[in-house]
């Protein structure tokens, strides 16, 4: 059985470096062949992005929030996120990612803004109702050369969470209809 | 096998209410008799918060820090976590709580400060490395009569919460040495 | 001699009540006939909002970059201001809104996200080198009947801040060249 | 006439590179002759932080509720101001500082969190009342030889700002009662 995963993108500028971090997150978190990634890459959807009601613009939301996981992706603008990340997620209704384990994700250009992912990014996604385990991570743009490196020791912190998460959840009182 | 749990008080003023919620939400969340339970009442050791070194506080930083999971618990001075909370948070090395499955909880006097457990003790939590498995709680104190009704609610939404997080888990490669 | 003044809308629907709230807030607290208004409400430029370059919306950007005062108003949205307000503001670079004296202003369904203003939209408006002179506004839809007597006595709150401003820059070091 | 400053120090330990930053930003931001100055090391009143009633502790609140600028100063811990800091704000009633205009001041000791003074003290001081007229001030404390240069280009950020607040003032409503 797999895992469904997103990663969703929002920089202006499509196939964007912050999209690469992102994916390589996922590769380094969850075991090769365990899941099925579809990737949404918001500049490809500007045009559409504040269109209501939207066939299209709802595909992708419901997408998203039926995942395992997700990882949300995007430059800093302004010490947080974008605005392009922000429209997509006004789509959703109240508690519209309830479930959604989250991964709040901001490349910069130095530590100057390394507190965003963390205290912007991620209280944004549990308002949503994601479920956000361990820091945001952020990604100093000009160290892509390091690229593994540093994804995979991020994938680390987030697996040993993990863990200890499921430890406690064995512990936690059975709840009927929240599997699925 | 019991997991540690931990319950710290950030009010000034002793057995408050705040420590009757939180107490209530360990209760509601874990299954009986699968846990040890410390209380650590901060109004208890005002004299010593400042103290360095301190063995006593330091006795208590370690038996939280070693908990497998810990509700941290303050009423809302001035939107967000008290000075007191804060203090005993401050004692901790970088990353002191790392591993830690942290639940972040405010009291306060009506909805307007209701923000406050996910924009800001949350944060805090996770810069020192703790895991907060979903959106802070907020507890209006005047509802102390419906205590029992709303904390079953948020209880239950932790466990969906962590349900979700054991399934990416058991996707997600195996770390070794993270577990204890 | 006249200040200039801005209102910016981050609604996506047009002629919202927030704009309403906004340009009844500048009546309030500037003597009539003693300010230029430009507002813009942001629902008429969502086809150009991610366009780069564009004429148009460097022009507005200026323009608001040029202003004494600015109102930035925007319907909350996941607990703070609305994606397609952030979109303007990502078109500004670092420190764009310098000098500019800015008051953020959400609306929102109820007290619940009352921290909005002064937690999330006041520190973006500063990472701009906007000047935010006071706390920010935050007003319940549902209160449009009040509108006179709740904004009436923000503004008095904001005169009175401006005033206390004033004491203290009598007695701020002369600078040269930052008078207009 | 003089304006009264307050400067209040959040650092457990007296007499801290904290403190000597916020002395000279207050020198460098006013003229000389032109101001008293209250200096509250808060290192010095630990004992008293949480004692109800404290009359000693009621006049150094006191004494910073009626300044006319104070600059809040406190090393990072955390991500943001210290428990002690906060202890000592929590002792003033809602909008206990309402009128003062503020400066949030953090030094740390990298560029790691130079978010907190904006995105996290200001908010605090806000809530309270204060007006912050400008980015908080983040100071890296290995750049203490560089001390007078880099307090000298944040005063004249001050500066040019009480300027562009006092030119809007010129032209808000005449408040009556407000003056002091």
């Amino acid at each position: 059985m797999t895992v469904n995963v997103s990663v969703v993108v929002g920089n202006p500028k499509p196939a964007s470096r912050t999209l690469k971090v992102a994916t390589a997150l996922v590769e380094h978190l969850l075991d090769p062949g365990s899941f099925d990634l579809t990737l949404i890459d918001l500049a490809d959807h500007e045009a559409d992005i504040f269109a209501w009601p939207s066939e299209k613009m709802a595909a992708l939301n419901a997408s998203v929030a039926e995942s395992d996981l997700a990882v949300f992706a995007s430059p800093t603008y302004k010490a947080t996120y974008t605005g392009l990340l922000k429209a997509f997620l006004d789509r959703y209704p109240a508690n519209g990612l309830a479930g959604v384990v989250a991964i709040p994700l901001l490349t910069g250009a130095d530590q100057t803004h390394s507190m965003g992912p963390t205290h912007s990014l991620a209280p944004l996604l549990a308002e949503l109702g994601a479920i956000v385990p361990g820091r945001g991570l952020y990604f100093v743009a000009s160290q892509m050369d390091r690229l593994d490196e540093l994804v995979s020791a991020a994938a680390a912190e987030y697996r040993g969470n993990l863990s200890r998460l499921a430890r406690v959840a064995a512990h936690a009182g059975t709840v009927e209809g929240v599997s699925r």
